[in-house]
């Protein structure tokens, strides 16, 4: 069920890398559509002046694209008939996704400065032309995608990236969510990297409807990436970063357990009940995305990571209060981080000498 | 625990409408935080010249609002405090809701035109100033906002533009979300007035999670509203109009059984007798969003319509291969049934005299 990249006479061979799990098994009675788990090729690794290379594909797990002429990626805009996507997006290394358009729009400025590939104040242009359904910019190896709020906008987004990753023919692509949260327990403006995306019971599962029966995908994120990404916030010493669990809800009001939705039918006392649970199940945020995004890039093959700020405490309010230059401020942490992680990764040389802005 | 509008001395007395149900009650056990079912005022009416005049308030069902000095409505960029929500909005009669920011604006541009309250080629301003998250246009009685894919995004909406509302002190509002859809058993561009939102159990009911309980909502909207615009499809004779049950998904790929996402465990066989299924269940056109909106509009008393175009009959394929010009007209129509609908509400003086513009 799991396929490759499509074969490619310019390309060298590059099988992906063995996942841990395939699409997911059903809940409960287990009748119904079963789906198969993916068979996936090993992993491959070569070496190469003593260091050991490894390479790995983007992995769909769809037969079915085999044998369709024209894959319209439609809320990109995008289509394998219509677009040359390896010449457009084959040498991208790394994928930056967040909700606002506008953030995602300022990151790819960011970081073309920040690796030296462009000029901070061009005007990028969007490469999802025609539709406002997504906005898509890329500089480099950097493609830089917004998906909207919430698991249905960003699951919709990730089956077109990792469909046009596949096509394009990418290898050893990472993705990094970089989005806002609110904060458990943390000074606001702290940056969590996710260790596990829990769900609002503080289990580490997706529940994916497929046909109306219910798939439990697992949420777990790279731990090695995490850890590495934490080390960048140790680097930049400007600003608090950790590793925590992060809670996904469906719901940004009642989901979360917020006084201040047109609808609570509970108290200030039950919601820090809730609160303390989640702290103690190790959550360190919630935010509303990180759960499919999880489970879509684990079954895909891509390391992926949650960089999240928190803008308030929520232990201590549910308002989003702090002035909009606070608020600015807090949301450029997670750009600024995963900005500094591209160019270690990139073994930028003004990194090296210490002389590369931060 | 609901609330009515606060009072405001130059407002008549315009007690809220009697709601069919509360908050909804827990599932499973029942243990934990079970929500208190809300209290509803009863309905009032008044004979006035003979007629029988009611009007109704949208109503909040959270007693912390009322101890907040100010009500930032964060996604909106709007609050209590900081914006005069009676004098901008107090005179709102009809919202129209749609996935897309530029459907919407286009949207108020044809409204105003229809109506003759401004010249529809005005670049109408955004009032949701210094935020990407949604945007919202106006034009006399008429509110159009846009609210992205998805339940979790349309819910955070819903949740500010009911405070909106109920700030504002509106009365007697209709809200209509026109969007687009995949039609079953349908021939493209038939426009579905939804009867009832059902699940991918095609079963009519919302589960809200609350303090990691679920809640079931129902899901039904108002019945005489659906028949009105179906009259005014009859009215405007230019495409297909039928009352219908629509499905709600979370996923836009497998949750529909889509054979061309990055992932499908199923077969096109497999796929067929789902929508075969759903079509004996009543479901003749499939979204995203349609649950928690009837169910968030049923709980705060508005009377509450969806009206999606079929771009495609998903029985025949998964994939948006229309043209664009295509594409429009068809998106166009649920603009065209709405603007005939609120211009027969309004008693349009030109649509009485056969001359105006359908």
């Amino acid at each position: 069920m799991c396929r490759s990249a499509p074969p490619s006479r310019s390309r060298r061979s590059t099988p992906f890398r063995t996942l841990t799990g395939g699409l997911g098994g059903l809940s409960g009675s287990g009748e119904g559509h079963a789906p198969a788990a993916g068979k996936m090729a090993p992993g491959s690794a070569k070496e190469k002046n003593g260091t050991r290379e490894s390479s790995s594909n983007v992995s769909v797990h769809n037969p079915h694209l085999d044998s369709m002429k024209n894959d319209i990626l439609y809320h990109f805009n995008l289509g394998t008939a219509t677009h040359d996507l390896p010449a457009m997006f084959g040498d991208v290394k790394f994928v930056c996704v967040g909700g606002s358009p506008w953030r995602m729009k300022a990151f790819v400025q960011y970081i073309a400065g920040e690796l030296g590939l462009a000029d901070p104040k061009e005007d990028f242009p969007n490469m999802c032309v025609g539709t406002d359904r997504y906005a898509m910019y890329k500089v480099g190896p950097v493609l830089s995608v917004s998906h909207g709020m919430g698991i249905p906008s960003i699951a919709i987004m990730l089956h077109e990236l990792i469909k046009l990753l596949y096509h394009a023919r990418c290898t050893d692509v990472t993705v990094v969510r970089i989005g806002t949260s609110g904060g458990i327990g943390l000074n606001p403006g702290t940056v969590v990297i996710t260790k596990q995306s829990v769900d609002a019971t503080f289990l580490p599962r997706f529940e994916q409807v497929i046909l109306g029966k219910t798939v439990v995908r697992g949420t777990d994120l790279d731990g090695d990436l995490a850890e590495e990404l934490l080390q960048c916030g140790k680097d930049l010493d400007s600003f608090e970063t950790i590793i925590g669990n992060t809670m996904c809800t469906m719901d940004f009001y009642e989901g979360q357990a917020r006084l201040d939705g047109a609808f609570c039918s509970y108290t200030e006392e039950d919601k820090q009940s809730y609160l303390r649970e989640a702290y103690a199940a190790g959550v360190r945020n919630i935010e509303m995305e990180s759960s499919v995004f999880a489970a879509m890039c684990n079954l895909s093959g891509l390391r992926a990571a949650v960089v999240c700020v928190t803008l308030l405490d929520r232990q201590k309010g549910d308002q989003l209060t702090s002035s909009h230059d606070v608020m600015q401020s807090y949301q450029q942490r997670p750009q600024m981080l995963v900005g500094h992680f591209i160019k270690k990764r990139m073994g930028c040389p003004a990194l090296e000498r210490g002389c590369c802005k931060q």
